[in-house]
């Protein structure tokens, strides 16, 4: 199925792409807004299914690379990742055709409108990480098969990079990490580029969709004065971890990533009870306060407001919020033995920690929650 | 005049470009080796004036970037600027027509042959700083006009980065050192391309011929045992500043440099006397014991063997070496406004020392040393 973005698509996919950013992925609001001033102007944004890809078509993922912190601070001027495009097709000789989000949490899941909405390519349902991953080595393109180079990145000035040869995607992560921390930690980029044929052995599809439904449950549930956490589980398949008040949030900006920790502690039944979490742009770990692991990465842990369901990201985090941590077990391309290689506990120096997956599946997709 | 490069003029250059690499520059022994090899194997590289380069061709230079200290322990394959060329070449859609030396200090002098010994393109009789300096906006191409980008690197795994739009060479030089750092402290770059026009309205001329000249007047030295320090000092518009031994170094690598101070005492008649020597890769200040500086960036600091006049670069220094500093004014390029804004004391932080030239000119250029 084809279908075009409307302003309500894009409201709705603020939330189910913030909460799917597990803390991070950057805040999908800034992004909205310009994607809603394109929609609302005229510009048509496609959403086409991964199945209706052409083998031989041109498919790019376009986003933003940086600290979600820098980038609620010095705003985007929406043409960075255009740019980024045109650079890298500039490089490869030929134009894409086809858009996909490298990462459906956060900005990064609005960013490929607002270049849509610019340069009139459609754009694909399902993305790279089906969750926010920090590292650009942890989309599953990389992990299925896909060289990450050519890649392009641009700043705010239009300074351009391009980045080519690189066989391995922590390289290239390594290396344009580095120049986006000397652009003032964020810029837009464009890549991989795929076939078709490739993009659909690597995709995890429908989170496009998935992103938006969420928003819309959220939204109803906020009309209909249901439970929005309620509905979060249900569309996502996920289950409440924790529910309380944020009691502590430790933040720290190092080598180019929001790192830290936020601490929750319960009231009310849970008076006395605390969950600890560890992120690095995005939330990897939770423990509750005997050190046992509720849940981890590659799983999902989201932070939501637990009146409204909206996301917390760990920007907006501060003492006192109602805070409930969901957990969302992981899309089964990241729960194979190439997938933990990436994002599994190990990835990201949790080397003593072994992944015990959360039951149930990523939106229910096999049934078996 | 044109002329081809011979062995012994390869020699020649390696001590005489060490001189001028004022510690730093990277050495040029190990570029030589590479060129002598290609020479013995029949490569004809032929050496032109600024003069004789048509208005419009297209000249780039190549060199290597990153810090000496990794240059000496991880060997280049060679390659590494051509494939940055190619690169470079590939992003332009045109051929380069010339090759220009970046910095006739250190392995930056012989990099250029090394490559013109593959590709087969002649190397302009001239360089961007007439010595060496440590980082890429400090060469007079930039200073006067030339635009910093596009410009490429390449590492010895065939990593390709290609930088574009972008207007000032202090930036680049921010992202290019950043990458480097990240492929492990050495690189090969190609930048900047610029018309025969703009190369004769930028370049220090003559500045290969002179290092080959330097060389040649030490090697003479040395077979007819006469002062080799007399020697140098009579070719460049040099003076001996201080002649000692070396009594301690300290270095660190900090930022993608070799960083540190050199301590020089005297012995003999100079007993007691000492002399303080900073560094940044090349040396950037020499002041003796009350603190009284005796030489500064721009003019050249370079320390030589006192019996032989044999270069000393920074990594090789060690204590009981008998070493002689000498003092060249800087070309008069670097003596201008624009010149001291890039290459001056406050350049390189030192925001409270005043320049002031040494007396004479480089290489005895108009004759008032």
């Amino acid at each position: 199925m084809t279908w075009t973005v409307t302003t309500a698509h894009l409201d709705a996919l603020e939330i189910g792409a913030g909460i799917l950013g597990t803390g991070g992925g950057g805040n999908p609001y800034l992004g909205k807004l310009i994607a809603r001033k394109f929609v609302a102007e005229g510009a048509e944004i496609a959403i086409v299914e991964p199945d209706d890809v052409p083998d031989d078509a041109v498919v790019a993922s376009v986003g933003g690379m940086g600290s979600p912190t820098v980038s609620i601070e010095r705003l985007r001027r929406a043409d960075e990742s255009v740019n980024a495009l045109r650079a890298l097709e500039r490089h490869i000789g030929r134009r894409v055709t086809h858009l996909v989000p490298s990462e459906i949490g956060g900005s990064n899941s609005t960013t490929p409108m607002v270049v849509a909405a610019q340069v009139g390519l459609p754009v694909i349902d399902g993305d790279g990480m089906g969750r926010a991953f920090p590292e650009l080595q942890m989309e599953t393109f990389a992990m299925y098969g896909v060289t990450p180079t050519p890649a392009a990145l641009c700043n705010h000035h239009g300074h351009i990079v391009v980045f080519d040869n690189i066989d391995d995607a922590t390289t290239l992560e390594r290396y344009a990490r580095a120049v986006t921390i000397q652009m003032g930690g964020s810029a837009g980029y464009a890549f991989p580029v795929m076939t078709g044929a490739q993009l659909r052995a690597s995709v995890i599809p429908g989170t496009l969709s998935l992103a938006v439904r969420l928003g819309e449950q959220v939204l109803a549930a906020r009309r209909a004065k249901t439970d929005p956490i309620e509905a979060i589980c249900a569309v996502t398949g996920g289950r409440r971890l924790f529910a309380g008040k944020v009691l502590d949030v430790e933040r720290r900006m190092t080598g180019g990533f929001a790192r830290g920790v936020v601490m929750l502690e319960g009231f009310g039944d849970r008076l006395g009870q605390s969950v600890r979490i560890d992120f690095q742009n995005e939330n990897l770990i939770a423990r509750d306060g005997d050190g046992t692991v509720l849940a981890l990465m590659p799983d999902l842990i989201c932070l939501v407001d637990s009146d409204t369901g909206a996301p917390l990201t760990t920007e907006v985090l501060r003492y006192g919020l109602r805070a409930t941590a969901i957990g969302i077990p992981a899309p089964a391309e990241l729960r194979t033995e190439v997938g933990l290689r990436y994002v599994g506990p190990a990835a990201f120096g949790y080397d003593d920690v072994e992944y015990r997956p959360l039951p149930g599946s990523y939106a229910n997709r096999d049934g078996s929650a």
